[in-house]
């Protein structure tokens, strides 16, 4: 990202203020602030004001954030609140915006409790997420590396999964191969689920081995470069019997369904609808209990939710999972996951590893 | 950790309503919510009343939260705060405690704003914080698995260290050794930074070789079964010269009057005061950019903070960081860290690898 890119995302803040009727925005949101900055620092407030923005932070990134950021800083001795507001005041800043969805109730209380006279604060719900759900290239292209290393990662630990190996064992060998292909961390805690534990749409990894006869979960993600990717894919240790292999082609068929239907303008409830409709054929739509997907960029989820509820058009530009799965409850699980961008003419599925279900002798 | 010992812990909340004025208190944030009920999800609410605890999460979750937990649970098929409302309004619950410091802005409006008649919410803010604090003997046990993992993580990998390896695949190699161990994953971003890298307080590992005659810090920690290690180590390449070794003196020296100043009944600043005071006699307390620790347990950062502000006795039982260090723009900087338990006589330093600056040849 270029610091250029950075100064473009602020003043498109900076030029939406005066609609929303606010003078400032106060951003709080970590992942906001990267998005808007380039800071990555854990302790930070972002002052966006019609030609300034002001970066707060702790001394502890005293060095980092002008490494990070084109940001004007200011180095907090106490809490953030105190230098926040000392420049609300100097700056005779009257209406403040603020992210209500990201700021605890005890933030927000420090900062009116203190706000000059005729300051005021606004709830601004989602704006910096909204512009963050579209991405721009040199975004895409992070994502398509960050998906890239999770493939291959995944590729290189298949070659090396044997009957007995311990779920554990498989997640750690995941997320070092992911590291060592340039991926800062897991975009999430890597989930490795046998046999029933398949059927946990959340399957932590245990100490259990993968046994014979037994489906295999394996949901990971990388970030790299600060961008997320995000795969599921199962694996069968031996030869899989009749009702696995059904219930693997309708999830597959509802997969391939839910990619179809995504395009610009279509609506995530109708993307949502393409996968349950398949499931529902198959008497299975019971047993798909969560969306089918979600948007991601700097976080592993954010909007869009596609799914059920949550109308909204899909632009060019975003990207999302498309992850439908099915959960027998005492049996197994099948979840079939795919990082994908939306295009001018339709998607792109970005993730290219094989969507068969993998034996695994 | 007994499905008893999580209900003790609500009991003792559920014996602490009266006094406080309140019929409920309602856990919104993650790691508070584990701590009282065992569920690890990402999704949930607990609603404790007297005699009663209710765990709100979503459909992904409908199979591992009852073997997690023995609370009542209850499945929301919508946003949680609907089914949380409902209960309230069921159980005619009239005074809620809310944790305000976990809040945001917008989940306190949802719920106020569909509060039954004569219900109303009252910030409590940190009390199962304040629990969570003074760990239990099966706590203490969790932490000393989670640093002795991170201990050994540590040698096997300063085995294979060389000139020439990428600070990031160094980190790589500590964050898989420690899985292999049985983490569950690092309690934080793990922290490689090689010459003047390393006086930055995060130092975030770059694709940068070690080179020969540099200063590497190394902070890292392990999760495992749910509980945190912190620890930092220095490694040179090569043989340091005056300046490193004088500035490594002092900040041992430091190190060790802080792990000496703590025992029942000191106050958190009159140990920070310790290290503190060591560094100023070597002029160096300026380069003492951050505080000298802070309690960790479930989280990474949990209180108590043991720095300038926020005085605080300590307790038998407080699991703390012991972590001085100094920063020196351009050149390098040196941070020494253990994990230590306040016990009834002073106190545990758990971290048991040497303390001496470890030389890569």
């Amino acid at each position: 990202m270029t610091a250029n890119e950075f100064e473009i995302r602020r003043q498109t803040i900076a030029n939406g203020l005066a609609e929303r009727k606010l003078d400032a925005l106060l951003v709080s949101y970590s992942p906001n602030l990267r998005y808007l900055s380039g800071f990555t620092g854990s302790n930070g407030n972002l002052l966006i004001l019609p030609g300034r923005a002001i970066l707060f932070t702790d001394p502890r990134y005293q060095i980092q954030v002008h490494q990070e950021t084109t940001c004007e800083v200011k180095i907090a001795k106490g809490p953030l609140v105190t230098d926040v507001l000392a420049a609300i005041a100097r700056l005779r800043v009257k209406r403040i915006g603020y992210e209500p969805a990201r700021m605890t109730c005890d933030s927000f209380e420090a900062l009116k409790a203190k706000l000059p006279m005729k300051a005021s604060l606004t709830p601004v719900p989602g704006w910096v997420e909204e512009l963050r759900m579209v991405k721009s290239a040199d975004e895409v292209e992070r994502i398509r590396r960050s998906v890239e290393t999770n493939s291959q990662a995944f590729e290189q630990v298949c070659a090396k999964v044997r009957i007995g190996m311990k779920e554990q064992d498989l997640a750690a060998e995941l997320e070092y191969r992911m590291r060592r292909l340039g991926a800062e961390k897991p975009s999430f805690e890597t989930l490795v689920g046998g046999g029933s534990r398949s059927a946990l749409p959340h399957a932590q990894p245990t100490a259990a081995p993968l046994q014979s006869g037994q489906v295999v979960v394996v949901d990971m993600g990388a970030i790299q470069d600060g961008y997320c990717s995000d795969m599921t894919r199962m694996l069968f240790l031996g030869q899989p019997g009749n009702k696995v292999k059904r219930t693997y082609r309708a999830v597959l068929e509802a997969q391939l369904a839910a990619v179809d239907a995504v395009r610009p303008g279509a609506s995530t409830v109708a993307v949502d609808r393409a996968a349950r409709d398949v499931l529902k054929g198959y008497g299975l739509d019971e047993a798909f209990i969560h969306s089918t997907g979600h948007g991601l960029g700097l976080e592993i989820h954010e909007p869009p939710r596609i799914g059920k509820r949550e109308k909204r058009r899909l632009e060019a530009g975003m990207a999302i999972t498309i992850e439908p799965g099915v959960y027998l409850e005492d049996l197994f699980g099948i979840r079939i996951e795919d990082t994908v961008i939306v295009t001018p003419n339709g998607c792109e599925v970005l993730t290219r590893t094989s969507k068969e279900l993998r034996l695994i002798s």
